[in-house]
């Protein structure tokens, strides 16, 4: 939603919004309607500042451009049609919350042994600061006490969990999921929820670390919080739908087991990762003992070198897999490593499969459009602007303003925005990074829709990694299909 | 070098184009002026065929917009200013020739013990195709009898050596290297010349498989080679100097060995790499026997994990390398796992340093303008039409021609040969892959040049890669430092 304000009312404006974002009405007094305005694009009609976005969180300015993708609520969110109008309704008995691991919490089991001025020490020689993650720490701490409090409150039963005691056994028990972290916490809590009829609902515990994409109002203020809890237990609230991707992997050699890339990534402050707070790295098994893999494993079937040969002359039957995770952002196939070229071949829905040559590919759903996708597509303002001005010059057409920051802003964020699409839009979306065209490989469009795609391995080293956090070895042999259906709906709530 | 035909001439001059670059004139009769077109734009008035460029070798179109990159050849490459005029003379004693390790000679070889009918279904298992190797292998020992025997008629004693010979020893012996191969071959032959006086030159002998951007002629047909050649000896030639990146590394704990990143990547059919044939997997040590790292080993120096506590309260010193290879392409810096998100800091020439987070990012030579900085920062004309559609609308200016295919493919010719820029040019250029700006990670020009480039990582598992084939070990505490620097200009020549 976009409001015009006089310039002169702008900076008022702004303080109205970090107030009633920064809500200081009592915690156990539930306003009657609550009033808790999401950061959102101010723009002015002139002016340096309507190119601007302000976080009222830490005040750091962003321009509109690229806030486009971080606050674009309201639009996308769709509403199911009236013949699929279901009265919202949230009465758990039974909840799961699933929690993540501070970083302070990481470090002091990392660091056994140590007292809190070493470890303050041992941070330091790595450019973090204790003081912050014992901060970050307690906040964490006190959103997980509130939500506690409100669900026993309540009378909803709850247990809580951390990632190692997140098994489908325990999902399985649950009515209903809670992810107590970030975007990272949350796609993990929603990747054992198979069925669109159990919740799962996100609350940010970092909202100055995380950009809270799909939780609970993004960057809810703890204080708020109680608030927020019995809106939803008393039905205030709509259902959000989000679709997600169902990958069928047929290989040579079976399916390898998944590489678990989750870890909390705690060599960098703040704590996040790619565009959400994933996890990501290979679990050090040494520090951390109770390292599972999330993700069942999966039958393999292995072929001895002295065979080789001999199978070299028969035909080898393929073996089809139906991953056990679903992606909730989005699939990358690519090589592993980063500086590798991948090839790989691409059909999208029933046509012909074309060869492409890339640094890897990303298939998203609505939800993930705003992530990588994003990122890989987004323009800058920098290039808009070049690209105005050969227009301008090549047609001869002097009035393109290619010199006007606001207008050039203004038009790079409408580009960027059509980049993102609805969260319950039954399509996958693909995006070809840095695709290499020349005479061997054809070029065809790098970006586009489809229901299905189907990819034909010719790698190397390369994976499928699914929301930045699984990966399957994906290697010259195997193909994956990728689709889009009702029954892996995943379910969340959303306040209007 | 752009030619205007009117469409019914397009045919016929395409015609002869490709009979003169299939040139039939008898290898030993050197033409008095050697008139070899390069693949050259062809530019109509109308019509579809005004965007696509037609390459003879395989008749294959491309969009000229891509086309751009390819085929920027005479425009980019300097003269020496007047100052600096040197009369080309190439007479060298004694040539060092690296050939590269043909496809079908890597496979005889790791096959060992399989005849050629066993070799020939291994190989159709995995989807290639015998025959072709077999065709290829003897067009590139064809392109290497020609160059040892013109190199012998003009009384040049050389020596051949593949990748595992090529020592410095080898090079130093020499006054000049030829590099046998494509692209790949043509970086390797460079990395060990440290001397501006000692020339390279590439022979492209896969003119099928390897756009040959660094080759003579690009891609020179075999039967007009020993024309070049006596061309070349009779001073009818210019020299051509690319620059590249000297690198300065100074680590915590000293600067890892380079992994070698190497290898004929012979899964694959074309056996073509990223951007150019520079082969690139981990060395299979196991299977080819004399595998060793081109690279000089770095002094390192260990910490013991005992020493740790105590070395966290005391000041590290750290160590600065120059690293011994120098970047002929470009240095990517970023996580080694592809779907990870890479963190550093980044000072343009001295000033402050920045954060950013991102999928890595480039810096490259001219040279390397046309590789992969160039399918990072290229746009599609998908997304020119895109951007000219919104502009229109939101300035209500109808006549900008976005539905106009080939004002389309012109508009995104300009936009992408931009990108390119002189080999000689003593300027470094940055660019940021899949940039994540928010609010804790202030945005940036994610492009752009500067003289001096100074990087400190914060990555996890990162790593600095050099010409896509050697790789560093780069992570947190450590920092590199890329210029150019004239001493280490690359000395190669072309044909005006």
């Amino acid at each position: 939603m976009r409001i015009r304000i006089k310039p002169q009312h702008v900076e008022q404006f702004n303080q109205h919004v970090r107030n009633a974002y920064l809500c200081s009405t009592q915690p156990s007094v539930a306003p009657k309607t609550l009033v808790v305005p999401q950061p959102k694009p101010v723009i002015v009609d002139k002016g340096e500042s309507s190119r601007y976005w302000v976080d009222p969180t830490n005040h750091m300015r962003l321009p509109r451009s690229l806030a486009a993708a971080l606050y674009q609520t309201q639009n996308t969110q769709s509403k199911r049609s009236i013949g699929n109008m279901e009265k919202p309704s949230f009465q758990p008995k039974k909840v799961l919350i699933l929690s993540k691991l501070t970083r302070y919490e990481f470090e002091k089991k990392v660091n056994k042994g140590c007292d809190d001025d070493q470890l303050a020490s041992i941070l330091r020689k790595r450019g973090s600061d204790y003081n912050r993650l014992l901060s970050k720490h307690k906040i964490h701490h006190s959103y997980l006490n509130t939500l506690q409090r409100e669900l026993e409150n309540a009378g909803i039963e709850s247990r809580l969990v951390r990632r190692f005691g997140y098994t489908q056994e325990a999902v399985d028990w649950a009515d209903a999921v809670f992810s107590a972290g970030g975007d990272g916490t949350f796609l993990m809590a929603s990747s054992k929820v198979r069925t669109k009829h159990k919740p799962v609902i996100g609350i940010n515990t970092d909202p100055q670390g995380s950009e809270g994409y799909m939780c609970l109002m993004r960057k809810l203020p703890e204080e708020n919080l109680s608030g927020a809890l019995k809106k939803l237990f008393s039905g205030n609230f709509e259902w959000l739908y989000r679709q997600r991707i169902r990958i069928t992997v047929t290989g040579d050699d079976g399916i390898s087991d998944a590489i678990e890339l989750h870890d909390q990534q705690l060599n960098r402050d703040p704590a996040t990762t790619r565009w959400t707070d994933n996890p990501r790295s290979p679990a050090r098994e040494n520090d951390v003992e109770e390292c599972m893999s999330l993700s069942p494993p999966v039958k393999k079937r292995m072929i001895s070198e002295s065979d080789a040969k001999e199978i070299a002359m028969i035909p080898i039957e393929k073996e089809t897999v139906e991953l056990p995770v679903l992606a909730l952002n989005e699939v990358f196939v690519g090589e592993s490593l980063s500086s590798r070229v991948s090839y790989y071949e691409i059909g999208l829905n029933d046509e012909q499969m074309l060869k492409q040559k890339s640094s890897g590919i990303t298939i998203c759903t609505g939800t993930g459009s705003t992530s990588w996708h994003f990122n890989i597509n987004k323009l800058t303002e920098q290039c808009v602007q070049d690209l105005m001005k050969i227009v301008a010059e090549h047609c001869n057409l002097p009035q393109i303003p290619h010199t006007d920051k606001n207008a050039v802003s203004e038009i790079c964020t409408k580009f960027n925005q059509q980049l993102i699409f609805d969260p319950d839009r039954k399509q996958l979306a693909f995006s070809v990074r840095d695709p290499i065209f020349n005479a061997t490989f054809p070029p065809t469009d790098p970006r586009g829709f489809a229901d299905k795609i189907r990819i034909k391995s010719r790698g190397y080293d390369a994976h499928l990694v699914i929301d930045g956090g699984i990966s399957y070895r994906f290697n010259d042999g195997s193909e994956a299909v990728m689709e889009v259906r009702d029954e892996d709906t995943l379910r969340t709530v959303v306040f209007r």
